[in-house]
């Protein structure tokens, strides 16, 4: 395993992690203080910060990316949202070709309206194929934009509103079907606070590979977990063996950054510095 | 499918949907005025009623159950832990043949400590083989007294604290390692609120099959859900495709009741009677 104790070379922050305290630039500028050679930012606070003023920051101060959070949301009630979907999903590309993110984060949707609490529909498994069907067209712009798509399954929880796609598994079987090749245009971002209790999870690593293993972010699993979203834990406060599951994912070949993500309105209350300060010494400690 | 619109015969309730309005005595007279026919009790409810009373009470009014609630939690911190459950279980099976219940059901339990907060460990493959062996040695003596004992896997929200079994899959697996000639002394309670989203149910609940489907419970999944536990839904204010699911475990050839259980402290705060209605109308339209 890469010994991560001795410099951040590897670390790479979500900009979510500290989204509510600071804006983009500011959150750029604060990394740096602390070493912090890259981010993955979030397509909201890229575009209120101006896409082409933090692609000039980023490539001025020659800042990494782990990724670019993030497309996906391909199910809609009817052809027009369908459509809407997959034009916005161009953009995303887009965006992350001139961030020049390694890989595009899909959040894949589910039930249509279920985000706002008045799903249209419970037929998860046309969620599904529509899923598949966006992955699909997205994936022929991607290809010729050389953009890397990187399907993150979400925790179960999740999976009525935001994301059908929710093991692994089921985001490899999709990346089988196509990208049979494993061309490394297709492939998954891997969040250990979504499949750290699935059981079958590090024989799925292995038969990821490093074609397929497009990201890694961690964080931490509290118990008790107080609500489905924003209560994510700091690495080393929650249950997650999160040596073990990077030992499985470097073991799989991968050999990208590693990127802490940690939604959670306790540390969204706290200084943005604390928040980094303690990013930067649980990666070196625990990750 | 099964008719469910004529008559309660198919119908239980399990005494936890009412635990907060009545005590088990009274949920038991509240279920007759309604003509629902059978109960699926816990423990807990049980033990404060006297085990004795409640036997006769169901004897003499001839209700039938659809199991007990529950046994299970088998991991622990040290060797005195894992004796202390293993006898817990062996009581839990003799109170479940007193109440002439079809079988008795298992929260298998996960991390020492976690349920309360304070994990001991952060193994889950040491809980996991902890429940493993428990679930062994619990089916020994189950065998012989001639009780079933129904794994029910609970969702992957509550994998850390409750139940480190989280797919059908998984549950099916210990199946057929420790009863590989699908005698009927153990299979699984299936609630649709822990594995709805499970893009391998289907296939899962096929080869199950009838030897295997010990329970079927019914609630709903909200959305939004706001938090891990007591946020079901009744049945049909959800998005649960709960006539599909019910299709398929009848396809596999179950053939028992049907049990509403809802952990919910909106439906704990309203009326017994009210939410008893509830439970039937919806069992007729919508399950």
């Amino acid at each position: 395993m890469r010994d991560l104790t001795r410099d951040l070379g590897l670390l790479s922050i979500n900009t979510a992690t500290v989204r509510k305290q600071l804006g983009l630039a500011d959150i750029i500028e604060a990394r740096a203080r602390r070493g912090i050679r890259a981010i993955c930012p979030w397509r909201d606070q890229v575009h209120e910060a101006g896409l082409d003023a933090i692609a000039r920051q980023l490539a001025d101060a020659q800042i990494g990316t782990s990724g670019y959070c993030r497309g996906g949301f391909f199910p809609a009630a009817d052809a027009a949202g369908l459509r809407a979907a997959l034009e916005d999903n161009r953009k995303a590309v887009d965006e992350a070709k001139a961030l020049g993110a390694p890989c595009l984060v899909l959040v894949v949707g589910s039930l249509p309206g279920a985000l706002s609490g008045r799903p249209s529909s419970k037929d998860i498994g046309l969620a599904r194929a529509q899923v598949f069907d966006g992955i699909a067209a997205t994936l022929e712009y991607a290809r010729e934009v050389g953009m890397p798509l990187a399907i993150e399954p979400l925790h179960p929880m999740q999976g009525a509103d935001r994301a059908c796609i929710n093991t692994l598994s089921h985001a490899l079987d999709i990346c089988d079907a196509l990208d049979p090749r494993r061309t490394g245009a297709l492939g998954v971002a891997l969040d250990v606070y979504h499949v750290w209790w699935d059981p079958m999870l590090e024989g799925q690593i292995a038969r990821a590979g490093p074609e397929r293993l497009l990201a890694y972010h961690v964080c931490d699993w509290l118990v008790p977990t107080r609500e489905l979203l924003n209560d994510r834990g700091m690495m080393g406060d929650g249950i997650i063996e999160l040596r073990k599951i990077r030992g499985w994912v470097e073991a799989a070949g991968f050999a990208g950054r590693i990127e802490v993500e940690i939604f959670s309105e306790v540390w969204w209350a706290r200084p943005a510095d604390e928040v980094l300060d303690t990013c930067v010494a649980r990666y070196r400690e625990v990750v």
